[in-house]
């Protein structure tokens, strides 16, 4: 299979979808990014990279993230991280504060903010900043040193963090946060506000891809079990409250945000990267999903 | 691999689990089932059988003929049926009325009650006979002509059914049952009451590992894309509130039925079935999830 | 004071209010009740009446009903009713049901569908026929021995009749109903159907004015405390969603239908019914709670 | 009616309930008060007081603050309060949350903590230092000049304020919080931490039974109707969830606080405080409810 010309054609079948979605709103530096951009990077992890589109124009990671503070953090953490998170998907988005209360300050997944913000609160108890420790090891993995958070987006999101910020005190009165909210929201903010490529994230996941050792440097990161654990979370609990749907049509480990960005692995083979900016009504990248549909269907390539 | 000695190796090492969980007590016809039975068998796609414990005793299907009812009433609905209900997974199990009542009576998934009942309410439209059409699927691809319903346990369900008759009328005041609640609940029921061995459900389920195609009959039932469907909502939605806990812990789509028996697939591989009636907190049985735990952590057959 | 005079200056103060809610149209044949209605009667413990407007025009009792099969059944079954209902206010309109989940089938209180179903089944414990029990009682008080169910409005409720049916099955699974569903339904359904007029009301209400007593015959339905306690209940629980707004605006016990009917008790003085069939959101009259609002104000007649 | 031998009768009913309640433990500081204090206060509007047990004993305000901020609040902001903040009854404890959500960040009612937290935001729009102007105020009414926030207190509400802070947060990321989070905090930490005794709380709600008007002073706090209003409010939402246990048994407007106390109100007669720390599972006083109770039952002087 010609995986170069499938992508670009790919993005020719997608491309009409621009207009579909609405780029995220809920704060101003994210509103103000250019909607019609779409990229698409593959890394295999035999290191052949096929990429097309906007591959190379950097992106705010968003909720991505939180894949990659999850499995640092669980390399760390061990068993005992999931005394302080669940790994059950979420249900409905009106429930979470309900879900919180009722199940004593244990948010239901990392990959709810709620979530992301204990398994930040675990990961500063181990690396003192969390943040730093994620961006150092992103760029080793990408290869680019000047890798770094985007600081109006940054500073935005902290300006509009009251709902993160509620999070984080009510787990906190359970007992279930460690540290001063204040110092796990500024952690979480800059991790959420880091700018990276296609062509970067896709070769960032690589170790997912790969049962926890990354194909590039040869460390392993993950153990075998704790690389599958992760690939599981992503396809239960990675794409908001459409994980029934991306499995359902796309049958990978995915984790989006809110940036438009995607990131899919395909165990024992590749890792791929897919980025535009507007959204469908559940968060998730109208393009980007329709391209990895297209992408496992006209390939096979789905794990079911 | 020698599976056959694996399977055995499996049944010692998960017997010690005895004890550890409740059979099923909701309806008094389960709760006299002798706790102490553990069945596995495996059926690949190139023929191979492998069976150990009590995997030629009966017991009762309960909620795994959704996967079947499911399969059979999206071949004669195709995506229509997606309008009458959800694909996502259901988060607490404390919210599934709410749930219905803020998602106008259309339920998350195939596989709560709710969502079970809707998808029979829609084989009887094409079936008229919802029950009679499954045990009819059931015996040919199983090859037992004498497969069929117990009539204590059917009517021990019936005679208990009233949080499911609930749940129809709440549908029903939305529109979303067609047919008349005592019909739909009788069906439901009956279809829940049919008893079959492991090594019958291992065979029944060939056809989901094998893209839609029955290896035994070469009948085609789902498309290759319907038959990955089914295993995605197996996986994110087939073992009740614990659907995290075996993409984890099991990493392969699964249903599980509060009579103790496990239908995992391996997609392109092999068909497997567990039975213990013993069940955790969640309504799963203890001595399945450990074996199938073991089997794809000792073969390395995860999806992921 | 001159209170014929006051009612009906009050009548032309709220005429103008018509057209701002909507005729109830959750069944056909109460969507059919011309809306442009207003009845106005009062009816004093020493023996004086007043009314104006439609106020000897019968209509549909609806929720009213429940207020009296309340006191009914109290006073045959005493402090027991509190072990099958409570007596706090209900909160949002959307928790019903899960509020019947969370609390094991005992429902908020006796003015909520759940809650009139559970007194109903009572009922039928202590009076057999609790429709017919009910029915006996309101012509003797009022005086009408043709007083009945609307034998439309009753059909018509029964079969738009699944959400309640929802409920009732829903309690008995919690065994929290006695009597087969469909009896307790039946029954409920016709005392929601009677028809009387405001006159007629308030001639039934005026025992709970007069601290359990009769004015009219001298018989005591209920003792003085219990006559305190449903007036409670009427006034934290007994128009939907708005108690708190009947308390803050008009300060006494009331108790609204559907069917546009409100009956408001200020103990030790007189009962009040107004009627006019255009509802609010909130499923009460408008122009009835605009009329109560300006008769407590003129009058200084709240409890408060 | 001799009102000093009923108190002091009714003190001796009520003692042997000492036992049946718990301190309130959720703050160290409150949980060190000595459990067998009883404390009963009452003052009519012509003048006269009776006081019994510890009535002199200063006990931590609590949520009764809430009651006089609200009345302070609603005099300067008028209408315009209930943009902010509801006026029904909250149902279940469970919903507090998902509640805020589901309306939008508009609490309940005031006396919810929510709600207070808005009360005090809008104190503050209006009186700058908020608990100061509560304090101002109670002095003058009280006639102790030296009445004071409790900085044991204080500090202690502060140190486990996490779940205020949450709510606080969530609601200002709807824009229902106009002050920064932490002043808003502080200031309501400060109003509950406020100690007094039994007459004192006695003397300072006078102006609620007297229709608005401090018959002490003769200055009027609040319009007539307002007054009427704040009496609603507490007999539907007074007293946590336990508002219809009140109606239905005390059948007075009563504003309670985990300190232990209660101040009821008879319009157009008397205020009351009764006080005792022990709390029942709902956060009230055992024997402050006991007491009320029995005193109008006995004086027959329910609104109802």
């Amino acid at each position: 299979m010609n995986l170069q010309a499938l992508i670009e054609d790919i993005r020719q079948q997608v491309l009409p979808f621009y207009g579909q979605g609405r780029v995220a709103d809920y704060i101003p530096a994210l509103a103000s990014v250019a909607p019609h951009q779409f990229g698409f990077a593959i890394h295999t992890l035999d290191g052949q990279q096929f990429a097309c589109g906007d591959a190379d124009t950097p992106f705010s990671m968003q909720s991505i993230s939180k894949a990659f503070m999850l499995a640092l953090t669980l390399q760390a953490d061990g068993e005992t991280l999931w005394r302080h998170v669940g790994k059950e998907p979420s249900g409905n988005p009106f429930n979470s504060l309900v879900q919180l209360e009722y199940e004593h300050g244990i948010p239901r997944n990392p990959f709810i903010n709620a979530g992301a913000l204990v398994v930040t609160d675990r990961a500063i108890s181990h690396f003192g900043d969390a943040h730093r420790h994620l961006l150092h090891w992103l760029r080793q993995e990408t290869g680019n040193p000047r890798l770094d958070a985007d600081p109006v987006i940054a500073a935005s999101e902290r300006e509009h963090g009251d709902r993160n910020a509620a999070l984080a005190h009510f787990m906190k009165s359970y007992g279930n946060i460690e540290h001063a909210v204040q110092t796990v929201l500024e952690q979480y903010f800059d991790s959420c506000s880091i700018a990276l490529t296609c062509r970067e994230l896709a070769r960032a996941g690589l170790f997912l891809a790969n049962h926890g050792v990354s194909p590039l440097t040869g460390e392993r990161y993950l153990s075998r079990s704790q690389a599958k654990q992760v690939n599981a979370v992503m396809l239960t609990c990675g794409t908001y409250d459409a994980a029934g749907e991306f499995a359902y049509r796309v049958g990978l480990p995915v984790k989006s945000g809110v940036g438009g960005g995607l990131l899919a692995v395909i165990p024992g083979k590749m890792s791929i990267a897919v980025w535009s900016p507007q959204l469908d009504s559940r968060g998730n990248s109208v393009l980007g999903l329709e391209a990895l549909d297209r992408f496992t269907t006209q390939t096979g390539l789905s794990i079911f």
